[in-house]
């Protein structure tokens, strides 16, 4: 798995507090003329008002995951998505569950099913039948690519469903890589999820 | 492919139209006061006025579709989906693509290949692989059941892009299915599109 | 204030636990066999699967209730709207806040003040000026009407911020109207919010 | 009426146009590899691949506007806003519609009644009425501020909705002012609205 962050709001801890600042009742903000930027943003979150990391946005770049762990990532549906089409691209590599590493005779049965799988779908290409449906004997340990785009509110979200321990483990694997990476840069938007 | 409207609103037409004619003005609506609900929302379609539409629900019950099918279809975004979790319920059926079926080496190498997919599969929870993981040799060609709910207006967007001759063969063929259903529930809300 | 339910799924209890036992694994639903739909449903809502609730939809007729409600309604995005538009409808009430109508002098000056702002508007009106401009006028007070749609489980957020004690009083009775509509209606997707 | 980009996705013709190369097919892609990276988003455009605009994100700060045209602007659901609450903030200023500016007559009723209107407000919170009640008397024409996220997808829409001859002349304003500072950053994403 590769999860790069290749875009995201600069200075958003400043735009995020500036903007709720500006939007507010000078009663209600007057408490934090004198705080910093982080802990209004701090505070904000505590008070459950997360309308406000909406205006911070990231993308990432996933490489090497499966199909299956992207078909239940697009499912959440606040956030945007690019992801490589089956329909045109060859398969190209595929991820081994870690049980499954484990396991030598299940290793090895694994790997030959997934190379058997790879030549039948060339040999369906080579009779003519089309990538689209050649896909079909592909199985979902094949990987793929996606580009997504989420708000730090969304983010939040998915981190809450996808670290917890009773998420599967190749969608808590990203969950982690992606929490890491943006608790980095903002840690103030994202530390109280720890 | 099995595709059954399991839930609609029920009166849609004078539901929109009763509901669109009293939220707006006078002059705008008295000119409809003589003509039917049907043809007064065939009206605001032509004006694109589709906003009125998304207070009319569809809700399909859709089975022995592919994973790779439902991987496109959840992609849209302004639904709501109830999928069957492959973590944990066993592989059951596959679809067979046209082209394949057609093709008579390719079509045994593929009932092959999906026979020893299953076998696999099996075999990886005899040696105490979790469902979870053994699914990562299952083929797209797969099935799996959604149970879907759109609007109007959202599957009107749906039938656009999907009904479209460069659609996937499988995604067109369930829109061409729910749009039959729902043209003729309410054909004045989708007849334009054919 | 008048809160109409005019639209609704037609037996949603048995069409959500219907829907969800079948998309649902057997271990998952075998212990939910002999429940009913009731007692599922409130299962469901306990381990937070609250998607199922997205497929059961509410449609409500809401008049006489400010602009200033309306405004902060459709803040509540994953939903639909018909609102009147007042770019082309006279203003033709107003709501008047408990507050207010407690206290004589105040209730004095603002029956006045909504009496002169539509003399007024009626003035600009017979100057030329278009209704569109003419509104500038008005105050947040007089109402409007409008039609909304969400599904129970953007109900239940709703509920959850509007029913709350903080929330403005004016939206806050609107919530707990529909409120006991849609809990007469189908209790056990709600009444764990009392 | 001012309106300031305050924040933006970097660099973003490199980040889709790259995104969109990575995860398409290299048949699909190699036909523009020679082009820049802005005649790649125009092909996009063209060919209605309107997703990957998702990925660039603005951020604006609106202010004197009035709350007629905010209660507009927020029925636009795929977009993130932070508004100035009114139940706590005293109205400031108003706008003026040219058309009562253009007329003496009208325009000095106008004027009065903003400044009664406003004094209302202070009389009535001087006899004990809360903000959030005695904004009531406030007229719609009383400015706001605030701050908006959208992304190039949802701000092409806008634009195609609100930049039309008929919309409402002060969100039509707002849609040129936006246009104008998107464009100037970024006119491969927009030129083809002119």
């Amino acid at each position: 798995m590769k999860v790069e962050l290749i875009s995201y709001t600069p200075d958003a801890i400043n735009l995020i507090a500036n903007a709720a600042r500006s939007t507010h009742s000078e009663e209600f903000t007057t408490s934090w003329d004198n705080c910093s930027s982080e802990d209004f943003i701090r505070w904000l979150i505590k008070q459950k008002h997360l309308g406000v990391l909406e205006h911070c946005v990231f993308t990432f770049n996933v490489e090497q995951v499966s199909k299956t762990l992207t078909h239940q990532l697009v499912r959440h549906r606040i956030a945007s998505y690019l992801q490589q089409s089956d329909r045109y691209v060859e398969p190209y590599n595929y991820v081994t569950p870690v049980s499954i590493e484990n396991n030598n005779l299940a290793h090895e049965l694994f790997i030959q099913h997934m190379h058997k799988s790879y030549e039948l779908y060339r040999k369906l290409c080579a009779c003519g039948i089309k990538k689209e449906d050649a896909r079909f004997v592909i199985p979902g340990a094949y990987m793929t690519h996606v580009v997504v785009t989420m708000n730090a509110r969304t983010l939040r979200h998915f981190f809450e469903l996808r670290m917890s321990p009773h998420a599967q483990w190749e969608i808590r694997t990203l969950a982690h890589r992606m929490f890491n990476i943006v608790h980095d840069l903002y840690p103030c938007m994202f530390e109280d999820l720890l």
